[in-house]
């Protein structure tokens, strides 16, 4: 059983290979009862289902999704974004160690949507945090890979669904920082922390201006050593900068931090401001008002994914795109004309 | 005739009017005809038609828009962007007069998503560009109300076209700078302007960062009197900040100018740089190459439009909503299953 207890994703084939062996465990009723009784493999596979391309896994991980929404919502969201560099993975560690410690379960999703690699990263994030992926109450998954950004996201935000079934209480959503998929992540978190390093406003260069107005905390991180100065001193002129934002709609006034990962300082202050956002945030209603503001996100988005695939699907419409993108190139019919006429053979007309 | 020679737009009330009394004067040829010699009125009145929400009204501008694709693109097409208070309308009067005084003929087009206004902003933007309003070789043109912004560009997309026929052959786009409209202008011109003001650098701060990449070329107005000096510094520490940037798909280095709109320095050697950039990027390739991106762009962005108008005015889609979103609301059905579940709907299954 030790194997089997251990985290990580199965590949698709093996999930096929089993429901073969032993059909009666592939039902979702089953997979969702496992997944309620902390069954890793079984939270795992169903994840693995989540990210297969094949329908009838999609149609199965679907079911499983839909029976796990009513036992979940209850964990505290975090979303953690920062630049490649920052010592985000070390920062997850200490700070998922210390969570851990103070009694709750805590899963880590990443979204990574250049990441082309699946196995390679499977072994990179259990190398990058190997104190947290040994802990069993540690569930750490990488970024699916995938065709689109948005596909990604969203199978990260049914990830969630399914790791707070399985009593996971903490879920922390990573991401690397640089603009692709943090609106994504931003919608599917309760709280946003943007880790920065020392550096007096230099790292912003590399961060979208959207993402700093997104985060709930700035933290700057590796305020030890010979830093340590110069992380007091970008810590003020966050927060000068801070002030220029406009106010949030949750009426939480953002904050700025520091700590060193390595040294495991100030880790127990974010938790702590956390905690605080997460209670007034309940207690003044945002919390509630806001899930539902991203369910709606979420339905719309998928509208929009699943319209465009239908759409380029079509066999009319595959049939008569070349001949179109011609006509638009030779300059003898517009763009808009042209989406309008593939419009209508698309809907038969 | 000297009102009827006036530019400015007529309302569709008004042109319907006119299809009643005069038949013969409405069919998509009369109109091509009248704007390719120079109708101001003809111009004015197949735009209206463009904005215009009536089916038959947009059936008749799609008509004339491709009629006018053969006599179009023969313009350099320049977005110039700004946020309020830079001077832009003062910029675009001055650089305008002179642009027509070497032998041009100019349209001016704004792009303002934010704005609800019609009429009022017809006679603001008269106010404001006084001179050139008065010009015969000037066409100048506000920004079309709309409800999605996507909807307002596509619109002024088009209008470059019919201007372009109607033998302009320098067309501004203006945008207001603060992020809504400037991918869609970037992916609708040949030269991207940003106009700045002195300030070493904090107005950059109500610019998306995302504006200054797609710049070609960036502006420091009000070169005059006592910021004289100031717009020279930030001239330098604006070039060294370009250096940051990642090199441009034309091969161009974006450069920065200053000038004063109201004393009419600078803007001779903006011009020269304006006309540079089009020899160069004719003599590459890019110039060609580029448009026919850009039109792919809104052949991709056409169809998403057309296709999320289409599926939401379908009935089986209407009837549905409600019932789904409530279920979203009430954690019955992920937003991921209510979303195939719609589209399920929409295909009639």
């Amino acid at each position: 059983m030790k194997g089997e207890d251990a985290p990580g994703p199965i590949n698709p084939d093996a999930v096929q290979h089993l429901s073969k062996k032993k059909k009666s465990r592939v039902d979702p009723e089953s997979i969702i009862r496992q997944i309620k009784e902390g069954d890793r493999v079984a939270l795992a596979r169903a994840i693995t289902l989540l990210e297969s391309t094949k329908l009838e896994h999609q149609a199965m991980a679907s079911a499983i999704v839909n029976l796990a929404l009513p036992h979940s919502g209850k964990a505290i969201r975090v979303g953690i974004t920062g630049t490649p560099g920052v010592g985000k993975s070390t920062f997850i560690e200490s700070t998922g160690l210390m969570v851990i410690e103070r009694g709750h379960r805590l899963a880590v999703l990443s979204i990574d949507p250049s990441s082309q690699v699946s196995k390679g990263s499977i072994l990179g994030d259990k190398t990058r945090m190997a104190q947290l992926a040994k802990n069993e109450k540690a569930f750490i998954r990488p970024s699916p890979s995938g065709t689109t950004p948005g596909g990604v996201a969203r199978k990260t935000r049914e990830s969630i669904i399914l790791c707070e079934a399985a009593g996971f209480d903490v879920i922390f959503v990573e991401t690397v920082g640089v603009g692709q998929s943090e609106t994504a992540v931003h919608s599917m978190v309760d709280f946003f922390l943007l880790l920065l390093q020392p550096g007096a406003g230099d790292e912003l260069q590399g961060i979208k201006r959207g993402i700093v107005e997104m985060a709930d905390l700035l933290v700057v991180n590796k305020a030890d050593g010979a830093h340590a100065k110069k992380a007091i001193e970008a810590k003020r002129e966050y927060a000068v900068a801070l002030h220029l934002y406009p106010p949030k709609e949750s009426g939480w006034k953002p904050k700025v931090m520091t700590c060193s990962a390595i040294e495991t300082t100030g880790l127990d202050e974010i938790w702590d401001i956390i905690k605080r956002y997460r209670d007034e945030m309940q207690a003044n209603g945002y919390s509630e008002s806001n899930r539902a503001i991203q369910d709606q996100y979420w339905f719309h988005e998928s509208i929009k994914a699943d319209l465009h695939s239908m759409f380029f699907n079509n066999d009319a419409v595959k049939a008569n795109i070349p001949l179109l993108e011609k006509d638009i190139a030779e300059g003898k019919i517009t763009p808009f004309d042209a989406a309008r006429q593939l419009l209508n053979k698309f809907q038969g007309k």
